[in-house]
């Protein structure tokens, strides 16, 4: 089978990254004829995959058993990683496997392992001091820290978004953008100061300090898993059993039919329908004091099986919350950092204004969001911790987002993407016995197996061969590789599935 | 007047920390002959505050500006930090103020700014390939994942703890012991496998599936700010104000009457009034059906005004909730890593047996929690989030443990935290106008002000004489120095403080 290679040429790898870097990375290394053409963005990157052992191998075993003596919650390990050999899309694991990484650590690494460009922010001695004593952002921030995010977050805003909070993680930007957009429902409501009585009942939970506000979320969204997050979070059983709730609204999210171009009226009557559920939900709960204050959504619903929907359904979604004063949360932490063909996923919908809130974390290396001026706080301290972020992150993802501008790396997801969706449509074609519902946007790609157990299998089989591809939702298999993932890399990916799909 | 010089000889600091270690660091340094004679922890220190501008100075306050244009939430900023030129205890600001920082970040730095084993970490070349590619620790974590786990946290676990879960923050730390415990009191009283109706309701938080248990948390706590931890945080109306809250019981802290000696049986009344009151939380809840499935408490409450119980008052609370089959969480994201004299408050106490958590943050660089095994996870994936921590973080505090346990800094912190706590004494019973209620534990030392604003002049006061404190509670000031303060610098702070209040 071929899979035809294309390459932009305007993507040649900067000069600086040449040669081997690291020594340890290049031991073993042979380039063949073949590969010897392609032009690649990660220099000196292996050929292949290649499986020594059974994985996870007697190495990983070992190290498996010592963490869970320490963590007593070792079972979701799949086997530990040689970070000094692994590079760009290649992970190399402690029995000496060298996997294509598909993944990417649950799709946070945003250009791949060890580039060169991160290594020398590290290696820096001008950033020494700011990753040796790390500060509270809030109170006492160093000298750079405006430069850090401007050089981190701003140079990669959504569109007409110009405010931005850094975070640590995706469940705190989470957590902290649905804090501001209470916070901005109630100034609004009330319309004044605080209350006494809101004062004082609040300091232990109790309303009206406490109100009773809500957040609508969707089926099959994962938004974290702190308590609140947890709230806003509707795709499997594993998240939430035996965690108190919030119990906040949940609307439908459209389950839509593929392939589109054949369900047009369908699907369109599918989001029409969660439209309207969306609309009630948001009526009944505020006749009941439960004001929905934001809705918050997913551009593709990550953990919960890769669910799109369409552009007008979010233009829709977002013109119901601007008629009842809902404020729309984005949650870009796994659509964001250009694996989708943008660098934010809703920067395809044609938005008519931008969204209310854009939170992020995974390929942007911690976490954050952002908002419109509207939803600024309007007093200290109301949004804060300790940390709110961490200064080495930001300076390593000030050089992440040069190189991605750089080498146009979000064209470059595009590109790849689509050349791997349509191996992978071929391979739906041939194989519809094991595959169906191929989907997805740029690189951030995933197509369902006919079971559970049957992706499952896939996935697993697949890796026997080389290639590591994650699962998502009930039956999907999906894909997460980092932004310097090329048709080549897609080649080796299909092929191995195709071998795999021809033995079942 | 005359603080006595006293530190141990056995803390003088490894030959390896001479000289300049940085160029920048030691510009402008001139050692007086009355503190040559001191044997300093921190080689080349500063010899004492040097305070040029007011402060926020103007550098200051640009940047300010700066950072206001994009975050719209700098009102908690005091000034930029010149991480740089900062030093052991000296936080140098960016407009050249040199200020003994006996408040640290929040409470957050160690070992001092700067410090050469910190350094030493970062430029390791050895650790380059942690720090570049972050994992995600659950799934494919590092090869030297474990043996950083071990140098890190069990080097250091509170005695009788042998298993840690690693986590970001204090706040995600809180939450996620607070799920185990949920985890492990529903594993016990439901004796077998979830129903189906529970897997199926808890998806969209509902009953039976998502419960209706509860933590009980104490008046004056703070555990964070996420909506979970906040719903355990009952101090300030700034914290929950406007925020939804999960309405958890909530029981008096006791209020402690001082001098101690003088209060000693009114102090018991009190202590044993909330214990009864957390024995009458835990028995109505239940009859509610919102069982109390843990009970967290901070060793001394941090945020919410320095309030210590007795040890006593521990012991009975760990038999009450042992009696219930309730978790005892004790939260040491403030109190813990030294600052109180031991490593871990808690084993001031001489509890019979080991606390069932043990969270921690801020001086420990992330977060994570020890527990005790009876409360490990049963399955994969209960306690799971992308990062799970953060492998550089845990390289740094490994070089910290290592230089605490070497330099004996946790007795070096109850010796400097009694010598300092003389000094305030003798404060308070000279300006019993201004001073009251001195008290603490190591140099987890606060004194009241007589009000709220009379507070907040008095560490403003001092803080233009080049000593920065900080405010806790109503009208708190407190102490939070790193471990490697010493006398002398206990007696600048005095001194300036002496001058301050004697100037009211």
């Amino acid at each position: 089978m071929a899979w035809i290679q294309r390459l932009s040429l305007s993507r040649i790898y900067p000069s600086s990254w040449t040669g081997c870097f690291h020594g340890s990375v290049c031991r073993g290394l042979s380039v063949t004829s073949a590969n010897a053409a392609v032009q690649k963005l990660v220099p000196n990157e292996y050929d292949g995959p290649s499986v020594k052992t059974p994985i996870p191998g007697p190495r990983s075993q070992e190290l498996i058993a010592k963490l869970d003596s320490i963590t007593k919650n070792s079972g979701t390990v799949q086997y530990f990683v040689d970070f000094k050999a692994s590079l760009g899309n290649y992970l190399v694991d402690v029995d000496g496997n060298r996997l294509l990484d598909l993944f990417m650590q649950i799709s946070s690494i945003p250009i791949g392992y060890n580039h060169p460009a991160v290594i020398d922010v590290l290696k820096s001695s001008d950033n020494l001091h700011a990753m040796v004593n790390r500060p509270a952002l809030g109170v006492f921030p160093g000298e750079t820290f405006p430069d850090m995010l401007d050089q981190a977050f701003m140079q990669c805003a959504p569109k007409g978004l110009t405010k931005v909070q850094p975070m640590m993680c995706g469940a705190c930007s989470n957590e902290n953008a649905i804090k501001q957009a209470f916070l901005t429902y109630r100034r609004k409501k009330r319309g004044g100061p605080a209350t006494q009585e809101e004062m004082d009942s609040c300091v232990t939970g109790k309303e009206p300090g406490c109100p009773l506000y809500t957040v609508l979320s969707f089926n099959g969204s994962f938004h974290g898993r702190t308590l609140g997050c947890l709230s806003m979070t509707n795709s499997k059983p594993i998240f939430r059993l035996d965690f108190p709730s919030l119990g906040w609204p949940v609307a439908p999210f459209p389950r839509l039919n593929y392939p589109l171009e054949d369900f047009v009226s369908e699907n369109k009557a599918e989001e029409s329908r969660c439209l309207q559920e969306v609309i009630r939900s948001i009526e009944e709960n505020k006749v009941r004091g439960r004001d929905v204050a934001a809705v918050i959504v997913e551009p593709i619903q990550g953990e919960g099986g890769d669910n799109l929907a369409s552009a007008d359904f979010f233009r829709q979604l977002q013109a119901i919350c601007k008629e009842h004063g809902v404020a729309l949360v984005l949650d870009e932490v796994q659509t964001g950092c250009g694996t989708s063909g943008h660098f934010w996923a809703h920067e395809a919908w044609g938005l008519p204004e931008p969204p209310d809130f854009v939170t992020f974390s995974k390929k942007m290396l911690s976490g954050g969001y952002y908002f419109k001026d509207e939803f600024a706080v309007d007093a200290p301290s109301r949004i804060f911790n300790t940390w709110m972020g961490d200064p080495p992150k930001l300076l390593m993802l000030g050089a992440i987002i040069k190189v991605i501008q750089e080498m146009d790396l979000v064209g470059q997801a595009r590109e790849s993407g689509q050349y791997m969706m349509d191996g992978i449509k071929d391979l739906q074609a041939r194989y519809p016995q094991h595959l169906s519902r191929a989907r997805g946007m740029g690189t951030h790609i995933a197509v369902d197996g006919k079971d559970a157990e049957s992706a499952a299998k896939i996935a697993s089989l697949v890796r026997e061969k080389g290639v590591i591809m994650g699962l998502s939702g009930k039956q999907s298999i999906r894909f997460r590789p980092a932004l310097v993932f090329q048709p080549h890399h897609a080649d080796i990916c299909l092929e191995r599935f195709d071998d795999v799909l021809a033995s079942l």
